[in-house]
């Protein structure tokens, strides 16, 4: 090892038996909030690394896969979004994304922990660039509690939670995707992030059945995310009317990841994760 | 952490600034053959993970990605390939998918360790079972020299090989591929692993642009393997005269991963891989 | 790293804060016996390796300095031992020491894991090689219940625990301690192990005050054990009558750590471990 | 694992066999020197921690043993020291406790990166203390040069090195101790610290041979320091004529680890360090 490198590694338990770890240059900021322990690292491979209670939430170099492809995939689903709902999110990630849409009037975001707010935009700008756009309302609440109390306001809600553990487990049940489905207008459509298909399979496959139990369109789709454990990652859209397979231009060109082609390759899906969804 | 874990982790430093890390059950076997050092383990995850110089080669649960990838996206394109040869590939796992094709009337392995090709046959006889194939000519020699003395034999070459470092390096190189071409029919056509273009950018621009320099037609293509760093994985694909975007059937049917849509869907890149060939 | 090296590593979480990591060879038996887990390695470093459930027990190369240190330095101290027991110590290590005494007429092992001495005979020759001679009386069984039901009967008492979680979690009890004060006759004396003073002051501080309200002699001594948290490790000695200052000379030399000087330099504390037990 | 900490960990590959690893709050301080990377971590278990080059130098926890057993036992031995010289050293601890001597009347620091004074300074001033005493002359040279370029001006010479690796390889070897001996007046003596008795045999060996080649007395010491490989470290004493086995009383009191038993039992070698230097 050249003698200039430092022997910091850090190290995610991504489920009892799988590890990833970066080698880290320093630490940045180190807070335990009201909700979690929030850290900002300096990563050798990825830049800057945003771990919420232990686990990789982001970093500056892989970022754009996960927000485009959450946002970008319903988004260009629906024809004309206006108002646009993204639950959790706190770093700005999707918001940024979202507000490239020039039909979106409104994009509100409900995130529960302000430090994650504040934290992301002071080191990580370029991500959280969006959330002083005047289109934006920022709120700091209870996402949960906020789609309960907003019924038929929504063209497009957009779930980016952390895992399903703690305090984001609410966001992964039936109840809550009852409540989305309310919360949305009548041709209104939803996506979540729903982890990996290769080790989270019962997870997918119940919110897939909760999904479809709710909305009468459901869909899986799959991007490739290196921080994140597999690299496959899936988000599953419900939706009221639309459906992504029908989608013929897109209106977002400044992406690094999405494009009309992936939009529609990632609808693919491998014969295992056919299998596990039953389409 | 439960009693019953046992705290043996396999860890891989994917390069100076990342790592993987499986947890291990037990060792299956371990051995310095006359070209590298060889390892089996059981891990909890992934099942029996093959190990060369400690690299993570295949594991029971995932390596159906990788072979199938590699294997029929390049058959699929050649409208009837007679005659294969798989270049590396020791455990027997593309060879495994290539005599799914009933076209196949021949198919070499030409791999340069005996002993990867045995320890396959002992600890994951589901990849290894194609050898025994009558179709199928296990030949123990250095791939580099047999495709030289072949010149017009193959409808399609496969290389299979480690990361390029030591040994595999030369089938890396221009030289290599010039000689893939020779030993290529007139029609023929070849698919390579060319590493992951989240962090080995340097080398797939240089192995695109070596295949491009060498065959009318190159297509790089993408497929989820998730104990490779970052779980994004490239293939490059040159061809004399089919392209891969032409192909209207599959004929192997019995496939965890690939199917018809995936063949399309693979070869359908996002926004900064394209930027990295320049398609 | 040279390519014949595996990246196989055991790593045990000594406390949360501090690890240990030992590569590994292979694995050479692992196994979930009907008290805990039980896994034996071949390390590079240290030789073959003994873990119960995680945590490091001994190793080939390093396991003489426990084993001689917590049998002779008590033995010693006794001008005439002849009846011993071994509370634990299921792999041999202490029983060899103490038939080294030509003095013993009787060593029970009182082990309450079967399979631990079963492994021990089997990967750890060396050091079970002592459980074979006629003077010693092997009894699988729980050691607290053996203690209290054979009071009056032995000259020494040594405590090879395992750490003070879980099942050995009594033996580090004050009401044990007292138990072996009745077992031992009136001129005995006892040692246990008792962790590191550098990261276990509480629970030194806590045995050391109960066996000096128990016995009225009690003195703690220290030992260098590379596989054992922080490399500094301690005994505590409990004695009825005799005091391990007053020995003169020892009467066995085929040991690889102890020596008469060594039995004084172990009963001197640097004053932070002075301090902490208020010697 | 409580959600509250980090996944943060500093592993040190103390040979290629064995790591230590210590769990990070943050990282404090981080550079590359003219000499060598420099880093700063507060670690949870041992406070804040130097590294030099991804080596453990000292902590805040543990420093106390190190400094003061390379100090305090050659300076006892000598009846009078007056003028000491440190080389290395440059975060202050041997210096801390070479002023505690009420006879010493200069003590020289030779250190060769200025950049560790400054650092010890800002991060670790319990340990920089000594360095403003008006008696103490901090040198930034070459240490090896300084020695020679002084011949018979110290009664006392510490070697508080690096690993012998790299820039520190020559203060390992015999024509510096021969140097050392010419700096030295005629009642003069030398003590260095020499890694490990338990992995580092044939360093030890070695330079056991050459002191004793170049001084009529060397003594090997040895001290518990837990952030060190396996936790048992040794010392090298050098002397023209005053043996440390003759100490009587201390001078200094105020320490955590040192006192007049200690100085005597850190001259006492278990039977293996004594074979592996010929006692």
């Amino acid at each position: 090892m050249s003698v200039a490198q430092t022997n910091l590694w850090f190290t995610e338990l991504q489920n009892d038996n799988l590890t990833i770890g970066l080698r880290i240059e320093k630490t940045i900021h180190s807070e335990k909030t009201e909700y979690q322990q929030l850290d900002v690292y300096k990563t050798v491979q990825y830049g800057n690394l945003l771990v919420l209670d232990g686990c990789i939430m982001t970093t500056d170099k892989d970022e754009f896969v996960y927000h485009e492809m959450l946002a970008h995939v319903p988004l260009h689903t629906h024809p004309n979004p206006k108002s646009v709902l993204v639950v959790g999110g706190g770093d700005g990630g999707i918001i940024r994304e979202v507000i490239k849409h020039p039909s979106v009037e409104r994009a509100v975001l409900a995130e529960i922990d302000g430090r994650v707010v504040e934290a992301s935009k002071m080191y990580f700008p370029h991500i959280a660039s969006g959330l002083s756009d005047p289109r934006v309302d920022v709120q700091i609440v209870d996402g949960i509690r906020y789609v309960e109390e907003h019924p038929n306001e929504f063209d497009v809600i957009l779930i980016d939670s952390t895992d399903p553990v703690g305090p984001a487990v609410g966001l992964f049940q039936r109840p809550f995707y009852e409540s989305v489905f309310r919360a949305l207008k009548e041709d209104g459509l939803m996506a979540a992030q729903t982890e990996s298909p290769f080790i989270n399979q019962d997870l997918i496959r119940q919110v897939y059945g909760d999904v479809r139990a709710t909305f009468p369109i459901v869909k899986l789709y799959l991007a490739y995310v290196p921080t994140y454990p597999t690299g496959m990652w899936s988000f599953t859209l419900g939706s009221k009317k639309y459906r992504p397979q029908d989608v013929r231009e897109v209106r977002v060109h400044d992406t690094k990841y999405y494009n009309r082609d992936i939009h529609h390759a990632s609808l693919v899906l491998p014969n295992f994760v056919k299998e596990l969804v039953g389409e």
